[in-house]
């Protein structure tokens, strides 16, 4: 059901393609009230732009989102709240030569099983180029975490030897993956709601449904498995807290008050400048080969720090419109 | 929104506490025409029940399943099925001197917080006994999905190795996590949907719904973060396969075809037979001990182990739904 | 989608056949901390109980409620209240007659061409049985409505000639329908959303999802369409309010504070004494005479009275709980 | 929730005030394959632009939608499907003089008491202008109608003794309201969800979300009230149908095949030229007096014939899609 939407309250949904006129959101249940601009979205957009510096992809586009809707004397009123940002980088001739190729690790094989028709030019609704909706979003759903001082932190442990391999992967033409580590401070207590819509169930869904994600924990996360319940228990000591944090923030799907942490897996970029065995859609033996000209971000993970941000936003800011209906 | 419900088309609310006359289940969209007896749940029930070996809970409860509602002539017909579990073990009068402690692990602290007011009669919500109901559930979408040979199986590697930690275990008190394998074999291609609605978002939001589990990931999950793109990348073969399934069995969020991969990791079980610092609702220092009788399940997993099937199933079988609405 | 499902916040699913084990409602979304006891839902089932007066069918059934769950200390723990209505007039033998013929103006007949199986027992899912359901949730509902001093009232206008008319048909064995008017007072300025989730479109969306009815109206209604543009404004005054109440308490689909009034029309009962023409399931001409010993409601309208009360409670309680999230 | 989104699988969101840069749609689930222009939309939205007869208001505004996304070789991929309409007609200085007063029959009293802030340029989300974005969502779900040949008309009776007063009341500045009948004929039987999601509950409810009505009937509507059983009941003769068509189309909330019949009851447009008592923000009392150059529409009911339409055609091919999953 509507695949394209996220979110309860806040609802977003997102659409167009990387290769079309432009690409936007539309929120709709975002509280009147709240002082919005198109600047305080495209400062966002700006931490997410391909070819800000030399680690990602130089695709040159500025990003501009402009608001279409829902803001009166610079406040939200209530209504939906249309962000419109336009395609500038719309030659899409270099794809003709592969449209008939399966791309390794791409979706145009699994769109055109599922659909029977498939954009070529660019991935369609899997291009990573949807993240910059996700991203104005998450800017307005901060908007409101302002007023709760709601604080959400993403990063890569050990950039700098992250960076050097980087250095490296774009002489081989290779790519390499990464892990997102992510960080919310003072979160109040209760948020997240019971059984199926625990705050990391909806966490896990968010950060799931980011291009080139394979996996998502939270607090001591994998590393619990092998460690004993008199190890992992966080034991309660004054003023609500506990002396550890190892379930990381939450308790039968509730915050605890403790910062939240989890972290993200991303694999490999898909599209690497080597060339590779696959089959035409006729099934017949060929090689794949990335078209002249085509951008080569060794590390997707890296620009895709902000879209984690955002999808955090979306969640913990629906968590907290949702905790508003839970008692009278 | 509709915490205790999962699923869009073939949807689940599950209610109950495990201190109550009883839990249950009802299915709202589950397709007609399709065979189902009380017979049919209750196989699966059995395999999640407490007190079936010698590692898990003494609980002796037959856990057996009434169905209410949407069967004539053992058939589905399109109605909400209703499935009743009646609770038969509820003394509760053992949590009275516990009542007004914060349970290192638990979930009552986080649920009193929310609510204001908590069943402090068992787990409430946040008690593993509600999974019985997703069991339940389960058993009804693998109907669906056996007229598919669509084969789910969840399992716990070195599960002898991790039976002799366990006996050590139960001779301490403590306990141990573990980490739960599920293989989804003979899915069609196609399934799961673009963008917040992929295949792998889906089934994180499921599992991370189940009590304890604190990570998911699919295909190579976070070993991916540590791999190059030539190597994550599967190739595509003759047939429409790939010569390695790195993926897992997803491409966009969407099902390949090859086997559907993932991993659960569960905490240690949070109640132990072992004095724990913690504090009361006062806020003052005390310790915590499980009260005599109290049932000890050294490794949650063991038992979490049909409820992962279940989810799986219950993800797969609404995947499957929704794949009949993309065309005309 | 889940079409035994209503509404957003406080969200119900109801369940069960008139002639299995039960009928039952679970209410996922209820707020905590809402005194309720099984006695508040068993006053307002007496209302919409048959053979409560000589008007209406004369089965004897005491319809009791059971909570089953969500209930701690009598007071709601925020948790699904899960309420069963045991079913103890169950003899369906006299259905088997009839159980090839198409019922005139039931849904027999679009069951089974929809479903390709129907549970010839009774209605099924179109039974008015399931209304009960309906009434017990209305009946959690307005205990959070009587927080707000929120007053709704149904009721048939000039009864007592309609009471004149079903004596008489009792005796020819026909049926009548009825208009029913609802009067909402003291509602909040604020409730209904804008565009689509109007506050008229949901309570016709509510009524219209009743047995037997056939129409909706709020305020003017249908005769508004022949009065002018001077003559249906309603002109504000002091203190808020408009000096007449043509629009029926809604401006733009929220409400003006004014008194909420709608009507409902129902159609007379299907099910009449008298023979009928009509086909068998092979398409062959035949009759259909009602079997001795069934039930002869001259008028469902009546039965329906507390059913539009309850339906007008669940959306007034979503309503009001949903105006909690549109501003921070 | 999403108040400004309608349908369950063919889901729709609007967006847009009036006198901003745009008015748009989003449809997120519509079915991949489906041949569409911009044509196809553009052809529907001039049956109900403004200014083509004398009847209605004379703005003068092309209201040329543009598609934006999910298209590619003119069909539907399967992603979402973004639809624009630019404003043309922004002059909003006339509002200035009456942004303090509250309008009799206007929204604006209860979105400012609603949100706290209004866009008092227009109507904000209450203005007929964002209906256009209905018809533009209605015209591509059409195109999935025409695959099944799904004809829907709707229509003012003796439109032209209406049209006769419409010209008196140009003078006289007054209003009136009318009735628009619709008529859907060629729908397969079946369509509908029992209980809660019954045909003519979405029916319903989708014209009461249209701006300005007041009632809906469908088949003897109101005037079923006063009719027996023995009149009322339709005959089933040979070919499953039946000899009348009283119900108007539906049994039991599905659809019998018989052509469906539904009437939606409008209000006299609330804008008149003629001067009205209100009060201003600070509840004194004052005139209203629309300002010079407004438009006057005497009879909106007659530009919502098409949108009858387009949110009949909604409703339809939402069940149409829904009824897929019924069974396996």
């Amino acid at each position: 059901m509507a695949s394209n939407s996220f979110g309860d309250i806040f609802r977003i949904v997102t659409w167009g393609e990387s290769h079309g006129k432009a690409i936007g959101v539309v929120i709709d249940g975002c509280p009147a009230g709240i002082e919005l601009t198109a600047d305080d979205i495209n400062c966002e957009l700006k931490l997410r732009a391909p070819g800000t510096n030399q680690y990602t992809s130089p695709r040159k586009e500025p990003d501009l989102a402009e608001i279409y809707s829902g803001i009166f004397d610079n406040k939200t009123t209530g209504a939906p709240i249309s962000i419109i940002i336009k395609n500038q980088d719309q030659d899409s001739s270099k794809y003709e030569p592969i449209k008939n190729l399966l791309r390794p690790g791409h979706a145009n094989f699994t769109y055109l099983e599922k659909y029977g028709i498939f954009d070529y030019r660019g991935g369609g609704r899997a291009s990573a180029r949807e993240t910059a909706c996700r991203v104005a979003a998450g800017a307005v759903a901060q908007k409101i975490l302002d007023k709760f001082d709601i604080n959400i932190k993403s990063y890569i442990k050990n950039i700098e030897d992250l960076y050097q391999k980087i250095t490296e992967l774009k002489k081989t033409g290779d790519s390499i993956g990464a892990i997102i580590d992510c960080k919310i401070e003072n979160l109040p207590i209760g948020l997240g709601d019971p059984v199926y819509q625990k705050l990391e169930a909806k966490l896990a869904n968010a950060m799931l449904s980011i291009p080139a994600t394979k996996g998502f924990e939270v607090g001591e996360g994998f590393a619990a498995a092998k460690m004993l319940g008199s190890e992992h228990n966080d034991l309660f000591i004054a003023d609500k807290k506990t002396n550890t944090n190892h379930a990381g923030g939450t308790l039968g799907g509730i915050s605890t008050g403790m910062p939240l942490e989890f972290r993200v897996a991303f694999k490999p970029t898909s599209s690497i400048k080597k060339t590779q065995q696959t089959i035409d859609l006729n099934g017949k033996d060929t090689n794949f080969t990335l078209p002249a000209g085509s951008r080569h971000d060794p590390c997707v993970a890296i620009r895709a720090i902000p879209v984690v941000t955002a999808m955090a936003r979306l969640v913990i800011v629906d968590s907290l419109l949702m905790n508003k209906v839970i008692k009278i």
